[in-house]
């Protein structure tokens, strides 16, 4: 499934790009007023094909969540029952992911790829209901301390970037225009922050940054976590599964599988914070191509995060000093996305309306 | 009805701040994590003088519109007719700001404060449609020519003023609970960037743009009229209405009012661009705590826009180089805004939720 998605991922459509270049000089307001909106509407035309795009509407967060073996290092103070007690949080509707999903009219679907401790939900109480979905598609419950081996085998990455197709071709399939990058996992910073040196090539200080906000001895230990782990594996980029399974979490495989699978499909994906950016690193290992299809929505305050920006060559919307993940930021920078499809939809032309031009 | 307004202006409640600092802090998030929101929360229900304060909704955009006999010193190549085109443009629903009302459920009112060609609507045409309204409160037909005399009276000043605490009265009363400011009006980005020059102190080629994108010798010319304004007049910015009066716009003036009946009504006023911004800095002029109530939208890609912001001491939520104005960067801000509040009243805490503390 995975190479058949890689080999489904094409470039930008030019001609949709250059009709949605013209349309935008002929519409009522001065050539380029619209600064970052312009370049994105244009892009998202070539990714449909069409201009105008579709709308990106309905709108599918989909949250992968998972626990991290490197815990054990204590890279965090928070505990790891946490992942598994937000589950339950997110479920009932009372993450800040939920108030942010509900104003934008999104759909929130949870998946467990790898927690570790017991979810305190009963799955049958969820069913029938029209709130947060819960997939099940726990791969192993956690990955292992990457510090003592590899993460995870070949196969366990494998199955969980599958897992993240899977989930995009379903929501695709249920009429998502827009998929949302979600992540939960406590410690899940440092394994973003190893992808992150890996991929774009920076060193595991410049990659590392205080996560949920731990002290400076913590810091310093998790810096140091992040450089045995790399020294140890020695990681090839050129290898993405094999980047995924020596320092990945299993979230962050799966993110990397939704972002291909909406690639695939050609249905833009709202990339989060720091995991969501570590995880499009290796999206576009797998597939270059696949950035076309990625709206950075944010700019987290993980100084990873910035690194992987500029190796991808995009450009956050939204830069409010956020760094909560969930998918909270890709959900704030939402409407700004679907404001720069609609301008093509919407808005006159200066013939059709009157307007005189300079 | 200026100097009552302007009494009526009072702090934020520190109670309220408090109890909404406390709120956060026991929220189901590590303290910080949404960055800029959390402040942004706290001083809102300083406003409002409440934990929670009430969601910023329904939301009002109130475009400005006015024209300017600076423009007949060749301040921007498009045609003064435009300034009424683009009303009609506006009221057939047809220009971004619309687009963007329709996307975040905003009403539009267009308030016409002193335009100087005939409107190509019909008010009779308007009455009873469900869409943008029509103001009609033109003061004049356009300002004198600042280089040549003083833009406006200070009766005329005080009338724009009035005219915009008078709308702003009328959409709170209507129910609105958040204001946003739009602005319409060729040539208007001179008397901007003259405003801003004025009030913030800095020199007017700092203060001067490219509004909606004039050449080199135009730009040269534009901070050459600023310049010459400045240097006629002399205005003192401890004297706002002075200040408005000899180098402003029936626009600018008005949108000061309407910060003030934000203000003074305690709903918040969310700015849009570079219009916005000079306007606001009257307003603080006339009442410093009228600050309290104003949220930067955006930063334009105006420089007079970051001297003002700087200046009123507000961070701009969302920066994408727009230069559009009309009330469309406001717009795009609004569900930061209203993101920002929610979250103080959905979001489970710590405690109710069952989830384990660091």
């Amino acid at each position: 499934m995975l190479e058949s998605t890689v080999a489904a991922i094409g470039p930008l459509d030019e001609a949709a790009m250059a009709a949605a270049r013209d349309l935008q000089g002929r519409l009522t307001k001065p050539a380029g007023s619209l600064g970052a909106l312009e370049p994105l509407s244009v892009r998202l035309a070539g990714l449909a094909g069409s201009c105008p795009p579709p709308l990106p509407e309905p709108a599918a967060v989909a949250i992968f969540a998972g626990d991290h073996g490197v815990h054990a290092q204590g890279v965090t103070p928070w505990p790891q029952e946490v992942t598994a007690q937000m589950i339950g949080n997110f479920l009932a509707g009372g993450a800040v992911v939920n108030a942010f999903a509900r104003q934008a009219g999104a759909s929130v679907t949870v998946v467990d790829v790898g927690v570790a401790t017991p979810l305190p939900v009963d799955p049958a109480a969820l069913a029938g209901s029209a709130g947060p979905r819960l997939v099940a598609a726990n791969v192993r419950p956690g990955t292992r301390d990457m510090t003592v081996g590899a993460a995870l085998t070949r196969d366990e990455a494998r199955a969980a970037v599958e897992t993240g197709i899977r989930v995009a071709g379903e929501l695709v399939d249920a009429g998502a225009g827009i998929l949302l990058t979600g992540d939960m996992g406590i410690g899940n910073t440092t394994p973003a922050a190893a992808l992150i040196a890996a991929f774009a090539g920076v060193d595991p200080a410049a990659a590392t940054g205080r996560g949920t906000g731990v002290d400076d001895e913590t810091y310093r230990r998790k810096v140091g976590v992040v450089r045995a782990a790399l020294d140890r594996h020695a990681p090839d980029p050129a290898d993405p599964l094999g980047v995924l399974a020596a320092v990945g979490g299993l979230e962050h495989a799966a993110l990397a599988g939704l972002i291909l699978g909406a690639a695939a499909r050609r249905i833009p994906v709202l990339l989060d914070g720091v995991i969501a950016v570590s995880a499009a690193l290796a999206a576009a290992a797998f597939a270059p191509d696949a950035v076309g299809a990625m709206v950075a929505g944010h700019r987290s305050a993980e100084p990873g995060a910035t690194a992987a920006l500029r190796h991808l060559g995009l450009d956050p919307l939204i830069d409010l000093g956020l760094r909560l993940g969930e998918g909270t930021g890709a959900l704030l920078a939402l409407p700004v996305v679907t404001g720069a499809v609609r301008v093509l939809h919407e808005v006159a032309t200066f013939d059709s309306a009157g307007v005189a031009e300079k």
